[in-house]
């Protein structure tokens, strides 16, 4: 099933795509729309969106940085969400910004020290994640936070699909229509289950959260203008276009 | 004025501390409570926590770090949070879990590319923080979030101040009565003028949210049964206790 999000006459609401049509949840009349009369949003709010480094085996070496014994966490503000077809804004302060195509993962009920074994009992479904990241800043910060939480920098989408076997599925990026990166979450160093354990051991996990389970090799930057596809086998293509860089903020700060 | 939010028989309200009474706030009735009738809570749910780190001149030579050229923030989330007198739980994967005594600002309404100039407006008011830290997860993790979010590990409180001045006001730690941090705001590398104006050009701040300004010299181990009190000069004291270690999840994750 694919849940999604969407507006309609300036009213936002919930619903149920199924055969290119979008019925409302909980409306008893049975009301549908064509995707051409909705505007689909963020396909949920999360209170926070956990992301692992590192996590392809070839991508850890790509970067020339050794396969981690543990998960590395960090996490994204809540406020770099956006939606399928919205603008990823270019921050004035970025000199690269780049994609990064991810695995997400929807939490559906609330997670504190869920073992391997149970762990995706507490998955609702899942999403295309963009781990939009202002590299640039990544590498002089040394604390990834800052490059990753970006207003803009988090889309999700374009739907969370509930059903889907989250172990051996192609995650793709394409830059203009070009093929970026291309591997499987067969790869990941840590899967699925062992991220929710690894996770909820630490901080409790609630509905609507997203865990981002990393990035396959072949990151790189894009430009203003840039349309951006994160392709996840099995849910669908989550499309994104980089605005010009941030006029308004040209020189970073204001004082 | 100082904000407080607090239960009483179960019922969470909002209402204003003054002569050592509780006014439930929106009650024309006039309701008050005494402290000891009520339960103090963190005086907010942040949708979100961002931290600044070495941001005290002296802190930073402490630990052997230059002094940035621009603020580094990492997040906090939500799930940590707890109040006035609520247990620190100290993890079981966790071998050094470290007070830090901070300044909290309280985000008052919505900011995003806010100037020095006008920050202050933005804000709401002020509390005490303690940015509890898994020392030693932090060194080996390398980014700090891990270290930084484990459940309990953000004590907000004990009410939210919003009459002062923070350009000058003394930040301490006590440990079971003893001083172990004392230094004052004037020392901070940047002050919260320019940290509002800072975050707000990363991302847009909404009402409720929180940066912590970062710790003074003096940081140091908790163990279990250890009391810990925060006190910020013009706000008040935060005082929480540490929990034995873990004991539910012994073993750090259960597979």
């Amino acid at each position: 099933m694919k849940l999604v999000r969407f507006s309609h006459k300036n009213k936002i609401m919930e619903g149920v795509l199924s055969d290119g049509r979008v019925l409302e949840r909980g409306d008893r009349s049975g009301r549908t729309f064509s995707l051409e009369e909705v505007k689909l949003l963020a396909p949920l709010l999360p209170s926070k969106i956990v992301c692992v480094g590192l996590n392809y085996r070839d991508h850890a070496s790509e970067l020339g940085m050794k396969i981690p014994d543990e998960p590395v966490i960090f996490l994204k503000p809540p406020t770099a969400v956006i939606g399928p077809l919205d603008m990823i804004v270019y921050p004035a302060s970025a000199r690269r910004v780049d994609y990064e195509a991810e695995l997400g993962v929807v939490i559906g009920k609330t997670a504190k020290r869920v073992p391997c074994r149970s762990a995706l009992e507490y998955v609702a479904g899942y999403v295309c994640f963009n781990d939009v990241t202002a590299r640039d800043i990544q590498k002089t910060d040394g604390q990834w936070t800052r490059s990753k939480s970006f207003d803009t920098f988090a889309p999700i989408g374009p739907w969370i699909e509930t059903e889907l076997d989250p172990s051996d599925i192609a995650v793709r990026t394409y830059l203009n229509g070009s093929l970026m990166q291309d591997s499987r979450t067969a790869e990941l160093i840590f899967d699925v289950p062992y991220l929710v354990s690894f996770i909820s051991s630490i901080m409790t996990l609630l509905p609507g959260d997203v865990i981002a389970t990393s990035t396959p090799p072949g990151v790189g930057p894009m430009l203003p203008g840039d349309e951006v596809t994160v392709e996840v086998e099995g849910i669908g293509e989550l499309v994104n276009r980089v605005s010009p860089q941030d006029a308004v903020g040209n020189s970073r700060m204001e004082i």
